[in-house]
């Protein structure tokens, strides 16, 4: 995907704009703090329900900066997007809105849930064989017929968009001292550390065991190539972006790692105490905070839940092995 | 249940000093708005998201009244109800942040998840057999050892204390022409007509026709006897109480019923749109809407979404035949 040079990597300027841009059209979802799950995870923990935002995951908030920067930009007409689900459904709403097309390139094996929202939302779905080299080969023959092209999280607008969600955490709660993120492609922790830039929180960042490309490549100091995910969370199986990497390099404190059945038992505590049905990738969150009380106990946390895109017959499939059936 | 005097009708003021009273361990529950929905339903639709209380339902709020109103009046000591589910939860965990004991008879066949509720609150749980008869016995044991009994909806404060939901979707939502909640005891509906006198909107109730005993009281004009439920809302199967149909027949536009099948649609709907599960007693709101657009097309309406108390292994059998299976 074609990054020209004006797309580097936002401020928390550029937060704060994204935020007056799509605030009409983004709902601020709700903060919810329950003393139960506190007990069960020895912290104070107040969850941001992006599960609850509309297309039931915080992509909608980057898609919805990245079509209006567009509009600002004068550049109109049809975009197109590859997305395993979650961006390929809010970009195909944001442009619908915005009176666009949107084209999205999905890998053959994608949840049906994820496809059927993509078309729910008025997006075209273009399927592919699940690998980067097929993905990238449809993606560049759209962008070749003139549709423009809006990568799912190493963008500037996208980076700013998704911190949105971090801006309304603080306002809601000021006095949290860490905030915890999924970290998949990193276009939600790369924006909620620069939202998060002026306000002295610790961000910390979430992946499961079976898709560490982020921790690896801290590692290394580079970000590694040639990754195979092997994740029941499958929102977050993209390789760590250019702008992405540099952000959380330079202002995140830690990648923490979370095997699939932490993960599983994450999202039977989020039913348990919350009452919400959360996809895989969103309970990495509680799944580190559950494995590291050296960092997290006894402190005012902030999490961000990323999406609530899983059908209950799936969620109750992935759950049965820790105690979801009941 | 002994009713005494000063336990009257409660009126808007009452409401709010619930309201103060029950603040700080009450949460206050988010109110989503879904274009998607509206759509679906053709006005536009606020919900008030009880199923994010405490407890899984709007219950907590009466119990919490309840609670601080007798420890005003220096009545300390073990609390006892009856009840199918929802409240029993709820008077269990505000008793238990009084540091009281509560006791909760439930029929032998109530749902696995509201018993397993009650006892992780700390309540007592005394099985009888699924009579009203057995259950005014056992209840009657209890009060006769010295336990305080609150009713779950026939009691001045559990009403003032539902009302404070309303209070809450006033606050969120000043503009609403309309608003509508369940109909089981009634508890809910009374404090929601109260709570919303000075604000002049219209209240309406729903109800399953399989438990439409307040609708067939209105007619009559007089609260119907020896009613047999038949409904999958099982937190809509008791018969509306003595103030509350007072409140109801003063104060409530109509009760609309809708049929077990309109209600599966609708707990679907709510999943597609809001990504929330809730129970069948709550979706009767978006059910009754949704038959009724003579009534309810483009106006701007408030529901209160009551509960959300359902295992999701049993939502998936509730709404199989309505696509929630997929």
């Amino acid at each position: 995907m074609t990054r020209p040079m004006e797309v580097d990597i936002p401020d928390i300027a550029d937060v704060h704009l994204a935020h007056a841009r799509i605030r009409a059209q983004v709902r601020v979802t709700p903060v919810i703090n329950d003393p139960g799950l506190d007990d069960a995870l020895a912290c104070q923990l107040h969850c941001k329900c992006e599960n609850l935002q509309r297309t039931g995951a915080f992509k909608f908030r980057g898609a919805s900066n990245a079509i209006a920067r567009l509009g600002e930009d004068g550049r109109h007409g049809a975009v197109a997007t590859h997305s395993s689900g979650n961006h390929g459904a809010a970009l195909a709403l944001a442009a619908q809105l915005d009176g666009r097309r949107a084209h999205v390139v999905m890998p053959e094996d994608s949840s049906p849930m994820k496809v059927d929202a993509v078309r729910a939302y008025g997006g075209e779905v273009h399927f592919c064989a699940p690998t980067n080299a097929a993905r990238a080969a449809a993606l560049e023959v759209l962008v070749q017929e003139g549709n423009i092209p809006v990568h799912p999280y190493d963008d500037a607008a996208i980076i700013a968009g998704q911190g949105t969600a971090a801006l309304e955490l603080e306002q809601a709660v000021p006095s949290l001292e860490m905030v915890i993120t999924p970290v998949g492609g990193g276009g939600l922790i790369a924006g909620t550390a620069i939202a998060t830039r002026a306000w002295g929180v610790s961000v910390y960042g979430a992946e499961p065991s079976g898709a560490a490309d982020t921790a690896a490549s801290l590692q290394l100091g580079s970000i590694v190539k040639d990754f195979s995910p092997d994740t029941i969370a499958d929102g977050l199986r993209a390789i760590v972006g250019v702008r992405n990497f540099e952000v959380i390099r330079q202002s995140v404190k830690a990648v923490l790692t979370v095997s699939d059945d932490d993960i599983r038992a994450a999202m039977v505590l989020a039913w348990r105490h919350l009452r919400l049905l959360i996809e895989p990738s969103s309970a990495t969150v509680i799944a580190a905070i559950r494995n590291n009380p050296d960092l997290f106990a006894g402190r005012r946390v902030g999490a961000i839940i990323s999406g609530g895109n899983v059908y209950p017959s799936d969620w109750l499939e992935l759950t049965r092995s820790a105690g979801g059936g009941a």
